[in-house]
């Protein structure tokens, strides 16, 4: 029996459709890092194309095909991730194609006075497209938690500062790839203090007191990383935001540098 | 035209079912406070029977029907949430009838030293079931944010002492009705300080201080919690959890205490 | 005593920062709908001005200030929301404000056959934004739930056809102020059928029916909204997403129409 | 220098708290399915203990170690937890220890005409805890996503029937240990008709049609697993319960049954 292809047929409406595609389908992925060392992780993947204005669906079913056709395999900078763009550029027939993928990530970190051993998970996302034969474009999304005393509390008080885990989430496009890696230490020495899963109480005193000495607001914090940034010729653009779940207060602080000078609330 | 009624049919299978219902419904809703204050507020609503095994499926529609009846309107005390236990006995013909609506509550509050005031939310909800002509049976969880101070990070640090929010959250049986405003108030106290919407440079000085005076582990509040809980006469069992964001970590601290002595991991 | 008002320090970084604020407090909100009647609410505010280079932090109790200014009143269009932007613009000190305000819309609707009264929630959001003296701009995102029924299962099918929950998304900036109810109106149609909280037999029965007949991918519904958008003369530009909640799949299907022809996955 | 270990301390209140411990920490681990092949995945982990009467405090930063100690490497049904079990008790001197780890489960399925190859993921969660010397004790959770074709729909319209995504969540005690791929088969069996990562049109007519010919009310599909499950002697207790995504609703429909007959509501 011959089943039509009601995706194929001609769109009367003439309406380009930027992406169509599939949304938040899980996969295994694995990722070498910067030391060569190969990481397992599930991936939450989108996947899109964008569609000719004269057809009227796209083959939904092979982006999974994609998903497919070979070890989701990739490094900390992202390097692999074209070879899926590649493959549904030709599976998809379509000039321009999309792909998200976050995932967590984990990286080995050392108790700052005991020295034990322990993972930070960190969530990372890789954005990507690739227009007709342009070169691939990519990017880096990276959230990172670090601890933040605040210097008016601090300095208004007897004793004592209220302090608070804050989010950090950079996302940034750069001309060279990057590994993750980087990206994640820059940003926990951005904070009061970095944080840890593993803390023995030798390691709380110096994050406690080490925190306390480095008192930072939200604005601080995206300020140092500004300037960070700002230093780095191989960036193109970049947003970083911090966002404290204060714990003096049921809502959070927060404040978002943009390198465009844009505000975000729009976008 | 008659349109067959395949609820209605009869089952062969024998099995009763002891919940079958809607989940997860908006709607307005109305709660008259302590003072007698009308607050509005939007409901999520669970409403759900116990169906006969003779029955097939149970009408959904007159659910809606239920939520549509009337004003849904009660006290900070749950008191008129028994009406849609009633209506629903008669519209859906159940024995056995059940509800949980969660909403947020809001409160003023004094800001500690400029008395400014604020709002602050809480998340409440009202569980109800009834059976036959027994007395309507209540169950209600108060979510209160405070903030906590870790006595050990501050025995052991020359000066500072990691703090956070920490959700609070109490599930309690009363044998007469109890406004909501009572628990808020009673789990506010508990914690190294309350949390406020509005803290002026003063306020932020007092709780700053009051917290670093006053630090607990998340073990202290659900014991100090509990130690008061015990010596009420109208509380027929309750469940008071703790739950830190921690500032160091990324991951919560927890502690809890059921009045029944049971565990919690597997109800 | 006096205490240090170290958020109005130099900074000496040199850097704007684009967006500082409070994020995610909820406040209880009016809305006056197109026939002038009131609906309560619960807002949730994200609240943020741009920081001068010189200035080392905001101020951000006085966010809640405003929030406590006065009712927080507003037209289904947004009207009134104006007055928060300049209220803040006077009392933090700030050339540019913003905000961002989320909240369940309810609209009675009549099922198609019975003419039964029920309530439908939606989740529309505000956005806006006031720079110096210029006029205030606005951007507006409306969800609206429809059923979707897919034409390629039905097409290929001898019987039956995969439907589903969808999810469509609309951001949108006019030039004159519109109700939300004439976009979740609009939207509403576009699906393969309405949904409704309250479906009697006859009307499930038109429901199915009607959906049944009009089979239409993610493709089709977000150009036929586009098409519709695009003779409107009023929008200057508009961002609509469908999102399939696919009943065969564990992951979604998606689509999206930029009227500025961009792709959305960088922004 | 010595730092004071107010973990330790005397406690006065005279409370037992129930559980003490860390939650919503991801690690790493691996699984090994019922072909013996290993699976890697992100655990998801809350680790707790009872906490005696007279100590104080938990040392929390020893669950970390726990989670550290070694492979977390268990089977489809669970066995290797235990170790972390046993490990918890000696590390943190603990007569009650418990763990829940919840992590996606991948299974290859092949599509039901073209038998092409695609992975489905699965939601688990393994609860375990461990008494004194007593036999360590297992509850896991699986969550399933089917097709359900609402038998009403069916029943009153000419053509179509309304269908949706319906999420199924076994929780179920054993006497021996079951593999999750064995609940996952069965519980997947009882929708309307399974549900695919890929399918192409001969699959997708098959999934369409097979799912009308065997439509269901969340009420027939509790009870259908609950007929299956009601014969298995290894079963100690389950609850049942499905969810729909309704397609023609902005809410979902519900049943549960649980083989004690009880209600969920309450607990």
């Amino acid at each position: 029996m011959i089943l039509s292809d009601i995706q194929k047929q001609f769109d009367t409406r003439g309406l380009v459709i930027q992406n169509v595609g599939i949304k938040e389908i899980k996969y295994p992925i694995r990722i070498i890092d910067q030391q060569g060392i190969e990481q397992s992780s599930i991936g939450l993947f989108d996947l899109s194309i964008t569609l000719d204005a004269t057809q009227k669906g796209a083959h939904l079913s092979r982006f999974i095909e994609v998903l497919e056709s070979g070890p989701l395999y990739f490094s900390s900078s992202g390097e692999g991730l074209d070879n899926l763009l590649n493959y549904m550029k030709v599976r998809l027939q379509a000039n321009r194609v999309f792909l998200a993928v976050s995932f967590p990530f984990f990286m080995e970190k050392l108790a700052p006075q005991t020295h034990l051993k322990s993972l930070m998970d960190y969530t990372i996302t890789f954005r990507a497209r690739k227009f007709d034969d342009a070169a691939t474009q990519w990017e880096t999304t990276i959230q990172v938690p670090v601890t933040s005393v605040c210097p008016c509390s601090k300095a208004i008080s007897v004793y004592g500062a209220h302090n608070q885990r804050s989010i950090l989430t950079l996302r940034i496009i750069t001309a060279c790839p990057v590994p993750i890696e980087y990206w994640i230490r820059l940003l926990e020495q951005q904070g009061s203090a970095e944080i840890f899963s593993l803390l023995k109480r030798p390691d709380e005193k110096w994050v406690t007191e080490r925190a306390y000495e480095n008192a930072k607001f939200v604005e601080d914090i995206v300020r140092d990383v500004s300037l960070l940034l700002n230093q780095d010729k191989n960036i193109f653009s970049y947003h970083i935001a911090a966002n404290n779940i204060e714990s003096i207060h049921n809502h959070s602080a927060y404040a978002e540098i943009s390198s465009n000078g844009q505000n975000n609330l729009f976008d």
